[in-house]
């Protein structure tokens, strides 16, 4: 967004389980949501993307970046970031580190997204390692959580990292002024918890950060912290486990609820009820795990996204763009710099 | 269990939220339940519990191992080991290490419990440290989870000893003959976690041991696995992150079914299957987490545990009692280490 006002959003045409009907479909009704001013792009096998965008009728509206190949999501991510080189997520993260487009959007696999993210657009100054986020709904609003499983060995120096990036994201993406930021511990009060998070507890109270301490499991769903941290394998655990839980709790539900025609005929008239439920805990209302830490903005789309889900990560990628999340990382950096010399 | 012929069970009479009530009510549940054949005594002030039993006309039937002071919930459990040694879960675990009774339970504070356990019947030989379980409820059955907070950080030898623990524990208390272990982990793959994880998933791979190799978050749910081991920082952090999913569904269905007429009328017919999932999830269910790897038997209940919850926990420990816990891990690290020499 230097000499041009309006974002550049380039997708992956070829990520995801049912890519490119759903990328597109997703584009189309961000395009015709009115409030969104944007330019956009889509990347990948242009005998594939043209009569797709043509017979949406975007065929005007919206630039193919071409591209010679692509992942499929049953490629191993070390090799087809080696052997691809020509793949769609290739092309758009030079695209995007090129500077002629300002983020790219991807639904496809997780591993070589991220390797070739860092391997094409580097690290921010400062950043040794680039993190995944996730947004979860909490009680009233929802929780920012990272690293949810790229830096599987996090030292304390990281998790303050992850502090950072997950801060400046709240502020560029949802306009929170001071994110309040907890380490992710087994209990509250000061000194629980391992050597590493001790010590990047002691750190993150002598930041700038809107450091509230440490926070558990549960407050994950509370209103009382915006950012939680912690190393990606206790938040890929941590994830799924919430995920388990979930889909056993609504499958029993599932279940109860049709085994008596009571039940069932109560189940009919609290329809509307447990599909709001349903929407309320969907991923698809909180799809677009932004990819942080890299000199280059990359919002990662559930794989199995549904076209709202999909279009969700396309309007986190204008907000990060809109709101200058690079540059208000880089500042958060080199504040915290500043501010351990 | 040697020249007595029913388990002789202590309870700790003054743990737990509603200590003496709950822990009497659910005694009394358990005693006038035909099917169980036990001892029982409960420990702690006599001048509190005397008259509680009389009430319940328990007075002749259950034993009062006096002591003269107990921990309270608000106690800081290292100053209460040193400082309180003639608390209740003092004289208790004293009585169980001296072979006057063969299990305690108590819903007491769990650092302190933990504490004491350990200083008064010690650990297993093999065994390092004392770990603490809890049993998850799956889609069929449920699964054994440890370490869930007693051991932050773990070696490799650790987590190899957690798996035994949990498997003898199974074996004993569930008579499951081949318990499948799996090792909580990031993904399913071999090679991926920690080097402390893979270095673990060696050894167990190479012990007689069920191991069936990594499980992820979700399988925890599942039931294709029967222990899951991990150390007690990520099984703390996923345990009260489930805590936390569960009570924003279950919150978020609450307020969605009172919101309407329609909804009221169908939550009212729906009321029974939603009474079902509640019970299939509750604590109450499952509760009487063994602490596990000491040389006496310790099962801890929950501290806001009803009476059917306490009444649970000391079916626990009766199961614990007469299928040989003690032994059976005993002759598991024996194995374990002829194993390896």
């Amino acid at each position: 967004m230097t000499e041009h006002n309006i974002p550049r959003i380039l997708l992956d045409g070829h990520g995801g389980d049912s890519a490119p009907d759903v990328v597109l479909d997703a584009l189309q009704s961000v395009i015709t949501s009115s409030s969104v001013k944007a330019k956009f792009g889509v990347c990948g096998l242009e005998e594939v993307l043209g009569p797709a965008l043509e017979v949406r009728g975007l065929h005007g509206q919206v630039e193919i970046v071409p591209s010679a190949e692509y992942i499929e999501m049953t490629d191993a991510p070390a090799i087809a970031v080696r052997r691809k080189k020509q793949s769609s997520i290739h092309v758009a993260a030079r695209a995007v580190r090129d500077g002629g487009w300002d983020a790219m959007v991807s639904a496809g696999n997780t591993g070589a997204l991220m390797a070739i993210s860092k391997l094409i657009l580097k690290t921010l100054p400062g950043i040794d390692r680039p993190a995944l986020a996730s947004m979860i709904p909490a009680t009233d609003g929802s929780t920012f959580f990272l690293d949810i499983g790229a830096n599987i060995d996090c030292s304390s120096e990281h998790l303050v990292q992850l502090a950072v990036m997950g801060s400046c994201y709240l502020q560029a993406a949802e306009n929170i002024e001071r994110p309040r930021v907890g380490l992710l511990n087994v209990g509250i009060e000061e000194g629980k918890g391992t050597d590493v998070v001790k010590v990047a507890g002691d750190r993150l109270k002598a930041s700038n950060l809107n450091y509230i301490g440490n926070v558990e499991g549960t407050d994950l769903f509370s209103d009382r912290v915006d950012v939680v941290v912690c190393d990606g394998f206790v938040g890929n655990v941590a994830l799924k486990a919430m995920e388990g839980v979930a889909e056993l709790i609504l499958g029993t539900l599932k279940k109860e609820l049709t085994s008596s025609i009571t039940a069932k005929a109560g189940a009919l008239l609290s329809r509307k009820a447990l599909q709001r439920v349903k929407t309320t805990l969907s991923p698809s209302e909180h799809n677009g795990a932004p990819l942080l830490g890299l000199n280059g903005i990359v919002v990662k789309s559930h794989g199995g996204a549904d076209v709202r889900g999909y279009a969700c990560a396309i309007e986190v990628a204008i907000r990060e763009v809109e709101a200058g999340l690079i540059e208000r990382t880089i500042e958060a950096m080199s504040a915290m710099v500043e501010g351990n010399a």
